[in-house]
């Protein structure tokens, strides 16, 4: 790994976009979003439709607020949860856009920001899309939510979110300044219901990883933000970084823990998915940069790699952690 | 889409790795692949662990072939059809590479050189991988082996293969000139029997936009190959191009038919699955390039969309075709 470093020239971020559910509405940054649907449903049938729908309207918010054209935009990257990433294809298909398929799990929202970064320097304006559904997720990772099934103290909520971001080379106040791919590894852990802690260890390895590459330390930001490692997850992140020689503090947040009140909401460890890093980077922390709070932003996007087959199989669930970079310019 | 064409200063592909099956190795490119296992279990108990030995195996010989070492790597760039692409992240577990996991079912191979020469382009050597198992999707997608269910005559037979290939921006004999990325459509295909024909309209699409951007024509290439449209999907692409005024000749080719012997293998419409293309262009296209048997090649990786889910919710089968153009200099 002689080159690490990804260094943006010219990646720009000019908007960002957030659709969510009722549970995420009700949460802290509530008033923040774009738009949410009362009963997680978006007017449709099925789970899946229904993240489709929240993908569809994000990415038109999107496009509203940025007072652009459909074909102003020359690509979108992105990606949800779902088996195949259907909820975002669909929402794609037919709208004459190029498109870019992820699957980072919950790091996608920070994959997207990368590789749409590398587009935008190629003169591209581009969308980024990542998203989750809670019903559609507890589906197809445990169970149908009419099993009534018991969550331990560990596990996470599926973030019903979606987050959307322009990215392109004309400048903006918040410039995409650089970025490292995460390496996916693992700490031994299995436990479907203590992603936060499997993750954990990824997350930090990438933290470190960009401050020996860019000499910078954790007081040079003024968050640090990671994308869903819950309360168990960001609390073994401090505890593993302090034993590697790194002190966080409190401008090491986590996305998962912003997006509801732990205390008074029934989401276990905190938030999780594609969408929960993607809906807070869109409606608290870019807003921040934007207007300044900020200067020096960075987010980690954390994925947990599992299957429901891989579970089953009895194997180890490795992780990735996407850091990307932001400056108010 | 004012942007549409990705031209590539200095990506070059400098190795090409293939692994394949027992029933790819019997056919017409068999000696061609780096190796096989002769029962498509790679010594594993699973198919889904089967995938990720024959992952591994294909990233380890495209390493030695390249004659580096694991340092040398900044990144891999891949994915493969299984839910949540457990085959490609397992085998990228813990091998210390910075990764960004990619979905574009079928079209990923293609996806992956997309991405990858974004990197090399900043300076990264990039590894890029797409993989399929007949075994671990047939139980996805439709049934468990043992329950013998019968195939149509328009079906594919995903392809058991992985292939893996090397990027950086240092010259070599074989540039990656320029590529499209593609537009997620559908043409009204709901039959996950019939991949090829809901794919064959993306795939022109694709085609087409990139004649009209460069001004190039099917004359200019030595080779037209779309990844897995297979028989029908071929004629179709063929049919529908003509209908709008593409008069495509005997030079388009369909990786999902140089694959196997559709005569004498009981493959019915031909290969389809990521490591379709992956395999055909490591193994079969990228050598002939090289040796400049090929001087303009064009590869359109074609996905198609679906997922068991959206079938059962008899959702249309969206699809997307990325198009690379390779150029031997």
């Amino acid at each position: 790994m002689k080159n690490q470093l990804l260094k943006f020239n010219s990646s720009y971020l000019h908007q960002a976009a957030s659709v969510v559910g009722s549970k995420e509405r009700q949460g802290p940054l509530g008033e923040k979003f774009d738009s949410f649907s009362e009963d997680d449903r978006f007017g449709q049938d099925t789970w899946e439709k229904a993240e489709t729908e929240m993908v569809k309207r994000t990415v038109e918010a999107l496009i509203q607020k940025s007072e652009i054209e459909w074909d102003d935009i020359d690509a979108f990257a992105g990606g949800d949860l779902l088996d195949q990433c259907i909820a975002t294809s669909h929402a794609m298909n037919n709208n004459g856009v190029p498109y870019l398929g992820l699957y980072g799990a919950c790091s996608t929202a920070a994959e997207g920001l990368i590789i749409g970064s590398l587009l935008a320097e190629k003169g591209f304006t581009v969308g980024t899309v990542a998203s989750s559904h809670f019903c559609s997720a507890e589906r197809q990772y445990r169970f149908p939510l009419e099993y009534g099934s018991q969550r331990t103290p560990t596990a996470q909520n599926t973030v019903t979110g979606c987050g959307s971001f322009l990215l392109n080379s004309k400048k903006s106040d918040v410039r995409v300044k650089e970025a490292i791919i995460g390496r996916i590894q693992d700490n031994g852990i299995s436990d479907a219901n203590n992603m936060g802690a499997a993750m954990a260890t990824a997350a930090i390895d990438t933290i470190l990883r960009y401050f020996k590459k860019t000499g910078r330390t954790e007081k040079d930001f003024d968050i640090i933000a990671t994308g869903d490692l819950g309360q168990e997850g960001l609390e073994l992140g401090k505890e593993y970084a302090k034993s590697l020689g790194l002190i966080l503090g409190s401008n090491y947040v986590d996305c998962g823990m912003l997006i509801y009140d732990l205390k008074t909401q029934e989401v276990g460890a905190g938030g999780s998915g594609c969408g929960c890093s993607a809906s807070v980077f869109a409606a608290e922390i870019y807003p921040k940069i934007k207007n300044g709070e900020y200067k020096n932003a960075l987010l980690i996007g954390t994925g947990a790699l599992l299957s429901p087959k891989s579970i089953i199989q009895n194997k180890i669930i490795p992780s990735v952690a996407h850091l990307v970079c932001f400056e108010r310019v």
